[in-house]
């Protein structure tokens, strides 16, 4: 699972846009050159020579619609634009793109543990699904702990420490740095409070896939099949407003 | 919420005060040239292109409320000179300008407690309000802490520590830099102060916002339909001089 | 024991391969030439004047055949494809090359415990046999811990610290380096669970090795003699299908 | 309160009183050139536009006398030969210059408290006289840190630690640099003794201002209008042999 | 005691032999140019000019011969080809030449702490015989640490950490850097085991000196007059065949 | 007090004696300009300016008749060729010319103990005599915790770590830098270790000088008087084979 954008992958998304177009003989970029040159900045090409054993797709397929569905569950919306399971040179396996549901600027409490509940989502369907879990998840691992982590020490979202910032921070009005270290025993109570966190998330997250776990179903098998789904599909589908017909 | 300005920033003031008035055609640099140079310094430009949610501009404007307010019934004078919630190119989301008491030299441990309640009071109000909390506090947490650490560890105001400092001191006389390291034990308990000393605060500041909700509401609501107001239209309205009302 | 190969050793491969024909006269690089510097390259050249003693070589022998025995009787398939103990240039004294089972994407939990396993099988027949370790094992050791560690500060894979990430980790995606610290209690935790993740598995290796005790003897007895064997060799006389003559 | 002067220090003294002689077209420095130039290097000019509250300026008389009574009633003479409170721009709001009563090679243990204990002689008569304190002692609790931790550390004057060197030392004889780091259950041991060690001084000093409470206000309020006085000046009023008319 | 040589040693030990041949205006280096030139190369050239005291002299004997004598019980054969106790430029008060008994590339548990025996064999036959100890076992110690270290950390060769690597280590089959840290209390419990391990082997060596304290004063004595004898003449006293006339 | 003479010094010893016998006219060096350099060398030039008071002149004088005294009475000989009172530029306020044994090359647990009885015999003398402490033992509290240290961490001379060294050692045979770390549990032991082991040898040097208070006295009043006396004069006067005649 991918999110955000640089301002350096912005200026790659439109030049790759242009190549694009040229290499097509075509006077301007499309939307359609738009939308893969984003995905080539954010995931890196398609990478053709990937060949997944069966299993391995169907576990890719899993995971990324954990992420989905966990999302839509929480917001009662489109969680992505489109979800596909198609490798990329980047080590991906699977690449879901989010919808940016324009609250740039600031953000909750509830909205940071809804993030990471996503976040645990594609680990959770592994989990629920094969009753097993596999290395796919780091990346999201990685992810939620530095969100976890940033509540507690940064953003004085944790009840021990109130309104102190625990960790080095960089200040973001001067632009000089700012270095807060604490102590050991100070350390040890945020891994523990970053641990609670996550998997507070982590049940939530489960909970809501066995809930749906139906869904679950029927959307990985959609995915599994078509490779590539977009945020419309995903939705008729959890709306019952599309029948699929898997071959 | 910013504060002060450093020697560099003051020659940037009047650098960009007199190409204000060279753009404008005018022969020298007006009190209003000045003043806007004083925001595009210490914030930067107005972000046009921000658009903020009205979700997101309500917790704005109730976070700078919540600074001048619990300052101003602290020091029972007009605590800023200027408000905005018109987001800059710094980040910053919401602008107050603090009016300086020509207390420059020495402070008080009083008046550094005061200091933390006011930077705690924008989360505060956010709390008060909506009943929960955003990222929007991650500056004034930064600032509360360095405040609440530097009694303990460099102004000798804590009982336990009496009048020894316990981290990195730049001497101010000699120029040198001068270390003082202390031990894990020491930096625990450094940690546990700085936590209890700004839940205090935050807790005062909390107090005086509810017992001051109605003039919180009004003053945001006056600052959410404005984007701007001045120090002198804030004490009118905190004293019930000017009656708004709002659109 | 070793595996894989990075994309510079690939290249490496194929190069070395490449001056084998040449060197022969011949137009194009065989499978043989493929083979050979596939070892060349990731355990280095045959190293003639290397002389173990007897009593080394039976020790290496028993301990490429409890690698290997322990992946055969985990995967119920060839572990590898090619058993040496002609000592190489790298300083390997035995070398087993690794039947790759096409699943690269992704490992599951109890895949790389069986691989932990794998890399204790080692040292596990040495144990059974002579009563006694040597330094012989110290790379499993290494390769060990590092899975072990893995699989409870990058990939989720403990109870105690749940989806989240206790260590250094760089970013798959977007390239950049991203440091976790944790502290010296969570370090100590971490400790303890990979000695005894490894510990398990230790167990389970020598219990394999103990009920093929007179496989182990046998196929070990035919390395010392051979020096090196095929995987194909290994899996008729593990599954009887031929009946070995020592001489 | 500042002490001693460096070998460069003394330099610029010297050409400091000289360019002041040539400035004002004299042949050679007299007596007060020198006097002037040596509060020039160590404390910087005086700086005009420093315009301190009358609470600031009470404050800074009160500090200033509390350093000076606490080194007179612990010497039995004249601690200081001046004593001012005009602003440098070293930062010193006030400065008391001391007297070398000609002991420079060895410092008793006794001596070294002493000192700690005039140092702590400003923060002291703030507390006495306004019941609060300021962070105008944070030089002084520096000095007095370091003063207290070399007791314990390099000048072997606790009883626990004997004559045992516990911190970083550079060899006076031979010139190169040592380094003896110690455990951190060491560390917390010597942070302890330093505060133990400080606050007894403090509230000696503490004892000696409430003593002679009746000295502290007649020197303070004399200190304030004169703003400037002498080491003489400061003796004669504390032995009652001069008169006090305050404006 | 020292032992081994690394490549460069060997081409400088070719190198010294060539020089010393043609300074003595011989065509080739004869075996006799070979052994001085190892010396040389190990241990420093001849040191004429340290003059030891007698009672020096009588330590230095019973030091090397206590590690000789310790390694042959040991192993019931020649431990060494030279002892010789003339001072030589590297500091190195005696010498003992090693024999290399072919077992180059395995080392057992109980090798390794036969090995460490014989390191701590110097020091042991002080305490026997002096009933002191003096700083010339110090390159002893530091040796006999790693190896007990590396035993614990590296071989996989303690219970309590069973196969897992627990300090840095480098990669011997792919060159890179390896390192794996570990936690404090880790760390403790390592230099616990360390004492034990090497506690043991001086034990273990104090105990063969003790029953072979005869035989201990009959080859110190003979080396102390001879200054340097070979490993045959040290054999044929250990087994009575050689009756010694001391001076 | 200060001892030995690195290769640098001795060359500077020898150039200064050359310069001194050129600025005289002489054709070679003499003995006393060979006496006088050593002292440059080591110690610095006298320090003509440096006026001590009366007190101060009888603190030095009673502590380096401490330490010699220490010395005489541990070795039953002259512990020193000179004894000189007079501060040199290195900033010594006294000094002590040790008298070389001739044993180099080995150093007992007894020696070293007795040295540092010695070292701190100054500061002994100081509290027998004064009841009070100076900062005038920094260097010799550096110089016996350094041996205290080597003896517990490099030269196996504790009963708790046995032959293991703790801290970081230069390889003395290969010339490479060797680290080997050791725990916080050991540092603290090891801190713990060596202010008992300093702890016992200040008070054996303080029992010697208050059971030869009498020769204390007498040897440091005609140190005093002289200034610079001679080893000879130390033990004549030790054993009463000199009266002396104070003035």
């Amino acid at each position: 699972m991918a999110s955000g954008a640089s301002g350096a992958e912005l200026a790659n998304i439109v030049n790759e846009a242009a190549l694009r177009a040229v290499r097509d003989g075509r006077a301007c970029a499309t939307q359609a050159d738009m939308e893969e040159s984003i995905e080539v900045v954010i995931a890196g090409y398609q990478k053709k020579n990937a060949i997944l054993t069966n299993k391995e797709k169907q576990i890719v397929a899993y995971h990324e619609i954990g992420h989905a569905l966990v999302a839509a569950k929480q917001t009662n919306s489109a969680p992505v634009t489109k979800i596909t399971i198609i490798p990329r040179t980047s080590g991906a396996l699977g690449y879901t793109m989010q919808v940016d549901d324009g609250n740039h600027y600031l953000m909750s409490k509830e909205e940071i543990e809804n993030k990471i509940a996503t976040l645990t989502g594609g680990r959770a369907a592994e989990e629920v699904i094969f009753g097993s879990v596999t290395t796919g998840a780091s990346n999201d691992i990685e992810q939620a702990t530095k969100l976890a982590r940033a509540m507690i020490t940064q953003y004085g979202m944790s009840e021990k420490f109130d309104m102190v910032a625990m960790e080095t921070v960089t200040n973001q009005y001067l632009g000089g740095d700012t270095s807060l270290a604490c102590s050991a025993e100070t350390q040890a109570q945020i891994d523990k409070d970053v641990v609670d966190l996550v998997k507070k998330q982590h049940e939530k997250a489960a909970q809501i896939l066995i809930e749906n776990r139906e869904k679950l179903d029927e959307l990985a098998q959609y995915l599994y099949q078509k490779e590539t789904i977009t945020g419309e599909e995903f939705m008729k589908i959890l709306n019952d407003e599309q029948k699929i017909y898997l071959e």
